[in-house]
């Protein structure tokens, strides 16, 4: 109840986190102190552990404790595609789609100019120099179709094919299960303009 | 995108805080991880100070960092009233009307059976103690009027009267400002059942 300069503390670093707010943090602080201690000390070690150990993966730029990532370093992958996604969990999701065994590069954000997010932010750079490896043909754009991750690949697009390489988009349209009756009319509009040979 | 032992110890620990769910634990860990790590050591810097420093106070309940906290340590306040708030927060509320200038007790919760929570968790016997320490004249219930507040205000009333100590509930009613045609049916219905002679 006496304000207390290490709970204040604490309140404000726990507003670093991503949508914590005052009262948040407030609550989270007590919750901690109160019912919680070992898991505070807990994510005390784990953030020690995660800032020392974890860096960029020199190769697709996800996290990983070594120079290069299992992912990139396994031999039972075509490295003639690459797969340029978001974040790493978006990675994890085509994963698991298993249909896919390329190489990924993640941006680590996407292009987001009114956040102060462009090209320099996301290290264009390192993506050119990895997709002109020599090896990589087929560039396949997987970031999301938000505004913002569209704005992403069709900037990338540009850039990539001004490089020589074979850029591709993945699809739009109803999802499995997907019924015209439920679904909204842009993505009905836009599985009509990207309609295919039936086969 | 490799598993990363660290990364994922992570995720797991934020997940110690209340309302974060795998989701937003893992969002947490990239956002700390790619955007924030001066924000990531601040607060596993913060959690391990405040796990070292931050005790109960000894009167009160409360946290702070002395043997007994400032408030409870103060002579101009009136050591006949006790009032009994769940939390820290509770507490600052009252102060903030700068109606009060007694003193307090923080249960640090409330009574809460279906999470386990009940008067040993609580800890009620230290709060007898505190209670019936020969100066508290009267204990004023500030719990919420939440089901589990009232609860917790009931269970206290009982035990507190038994002990010879004169027990208030602070009110129920419209709040400032209130209008009829906006309040909700059960206040109306408190307001009007506890009404008061107007003088």
């Amino acid at each position: 109840m006496t304000p207390s300069s290490s709970l204040d503390e604490l309140v404000e670093a726990l507003r670093c986190l991503p949508g914590v707010g005052p009262k948040s943090a407030q609550r989270m602080a007590y919750h901690l102190l109160q019912r919680d201690r070992r898991g505070a000390d807990r994510l005390a070690r784990g953030l020690d552990a995660a800032l020392q150990l974890l860096h960029h993966c020199a190769r697709c730029n996800s996290f990983t404790e070594a120079e290069v990532c299992e992912r990139c370093l396994s031999s039972r992958r075509d490295a003639s595609q690459l797969c340029i996604v978001e974040m790493p969990v978006d990675a994890n999701s085509m994963e698991q789609t298993h249909a896919y065994n390329g190489l990924y590069y993640v941006l680590m954000g996407r292009l987001s100019p009114l956040d102060g997010i462009g090209p320099k932010e996301l290290a264009f750079e390192r993506l050119f120099a990895r997709a002109t490896d020599g090896v990589v043909k087929e560039v396949i754009l997987a970031t999301n179709f938000t505004n913002e991750g569209e704005a992403t690949a069709h900037y990338l697009s540009e850039l990539l094919h001004a490089r020589g390489l074979k850029v591709s988009r993945i699809a739009r349209g109803l999802p499995v299960g997907g019924e015209l009756e439920f679904s909204d009319a842009a993505t009905v509009a836009q599985a009509l303009r990207e309609r295919r040979d039936f086969v």
